[in-house]
């Protein structure tokens, strides 16, 4: 917490920008590999995906969490693969489910490919994580993999409330939370404790790492949907206000709610999908009177801090701990 | 063996409904507490998806090869729950990619309650179904665990094999083949094997029961493809030549192929998605004058009697053995 605390924005992120590098370059190719034991169509399709990027957060969480139980990296390694191929299968089925055809300014796989072949690709991706912790099932593996099949699944609820919230009016601020907790925070838990569980750490750390995760979550979660209304489209590479447009029940439209800012309702046309543009700048307007930008700072900033609480409570290498709280810092405060 | 071979097609197909009734009313209430874990919204689409039948042949498999083990069909339970999660998974992911709006009468997921909920309540059951076995993780669990994960990946590298045949102008006997074995050979004979697995019998009996499973998948696809051509559609609830109408590259098709039969190049517009009812008629026709229908149909045999072999290769209880003989042969003899 000290490093997080002593360093500014732009050094913090320069120092999170080279954790999350050095742990893709060990996890992208290690990924790659992984998914050769797939057929030629399907490594194709899963490589296009892969090819597109992504930061790696979750697989830097799973080998730092490692070396905070004081083990090398490397043996956090499979969780980190493991846990990369749900987040990408959720990642690969969630661009079909919203229909997205671009992400990181690259084609979607359902987008270039078509929705079987992407269907397909998730699926194998999350049937590959399985089978690489229960190849050698050791005691630590087999551990990990049920913990994973729980965060799988509490994610995979979370986004079927999410869907299922579209046809609401409005959600509570704790239902939001709710269902962010399961649709980001899972996983994250997951991912931020898996390399602990694979060195066979205490319950106590494994618990605290977890802790970290689930409230690294929900601060990551509050920063989307801040973005998702206020992020620059240049930086985002998405429309104005994206999640307004799709009429999302996000935390600040849920806050805004219940300070009696129905912010959704300037919809003239309730039975079109989408919000117009005019609408979405009038539900921005709202938002902003209603001061839900500002508090969905400050919950984010609120787990953020209970986030390295979490990290302070327990025992654990002390540069692995530094590096969460840089990754937490960072995470926090992207503009993308 | 002595059972099947002494009985009737009647007194068979009489016999396989009995035990397949026993294992659904064992099952199917079990199946559906155990998606009871998930939310609201999730239950009530898998719900819908698991009030429209199935004779549950896997379920079936996984309680007779605890039983061949010498245990209790409720030792196999956990396996048999788990291969039907994976099982509806991909028949909910399969409707999805075929398009297909009806199954057993029934409206589909996706067709009634859009893609996103069908395409998750998938995402669901595929989880549950290793969140079920590694719960409470014995070895034997384990092992059922680690075995699904590889057959589920099969399976769906299958499934990418066949939509990928979709832009080929054939497929050999042998790539078809291939191809089944994966789509339908691996889950049925990890379901043929996972109670045995769960009762901790020696790796002879799991392999031979195994072996039956893939075998019994082989000759269970070649009567699919049958039907696929020849089936009424009164009784198989889809149109005449439904298979030749999508252009799949089945065995029948790859039979005729090998002989100089080229069945699907009777459509005059390769780029249309479906052959016209005249096409169908006239590939039909072709596929007829083959031969391959009774090719296909002796390859189904040769499969079913490799299956049989593979049974009585091991020692196993014997009312088990008979009455994965009777489903073997129900199986094959089936007309939907």
């Amino acid at each position: 917490m000290t490093l997080a605390g002593a360093l500014s924005k732009r050094e913090n992120d320069a120092t999170a920008l080279g954790i999350l590098a050095r742990s893709k370059a060990l996890v992208h190719p290690a990924l790659l590999t992984a998914t050769r034991q797939l057929d030629d169509e399907l490594q194709r399709v899963i490589g296009h995906h892969l090819g597109a990027g992504g930061k790696y957060v979750r697989a830097t969480l799973a080998l730092l969490s490692a070396r905070a139980a004081g083990v090398s990296e490397r043996v956090g390694l499979p969780g980190a693969i493991a846990i990369e191929c749900v987040h990408n299968f959720s990642l690969i089925h969630d661009d079909i489910i919203d229909g997205d055809v671009e992400r990181r300014h690259v084609a979607t796989v359902w987008a270039k490919f078509g929705i079987g072949p992407a269907l397909i690709a998730g699926d194998a991706l999350s049937a590959l994580a399985f089978q690489l912790l229960l190849d050698a099932p050791t005691e630590e593996r087999v551990h990990a993999a049920q913990r994973l099949a729980d965060a799988t699944q509490a994610m995979i609820v979370g986004q079927a409330e999410d869907i299922a919230s579209e046809e609401e009016l409005s959600l509570t601020v704790e239902e939001c939370r709710r269902m962010e907790a399961g649709k980001t925070g899972a996983l994250l838990s997951c991912a931020a404790s898996i390399g602990a569980v694979l060195a066979g750490a205490s319950d106590v750390l494994v618990e605290n790492l977890s802790r970290y995760g689930e409230h690294l979550g929900l601060a990551f979660q509050a920063v989307d949907d801040i973005l998702g209304v206020w992020g620059d489209p240049s930086v985002t590479g998405k429309p104005v206000g994206n999640d307004l447009r799709l009429r999302k029940k996000t935390l600040p439209v849920a806050i805004a709610y219940a300070k009696g800012f129905d912010v959704l309702a300037v919809s003239s046309s309730p039975n079109e999908r989408e919000l117009s543009h005019a609408e979405v700048s009038e539900a921005i307007v709202l938002l902003e009177e209603s001061g839900a930008r500002y508090e969905t700072q400050e919950l984010a900033e609120t787990e953020l801090h209970a986030a390295l609480a979490a990290l302070d409570r327990a025992t654990m290498e002390d540069s692995a701990r530094s590096e969460l709280a840089v990754i937490a810092r960072y995470v926090i405060e992207r503009d993308q």
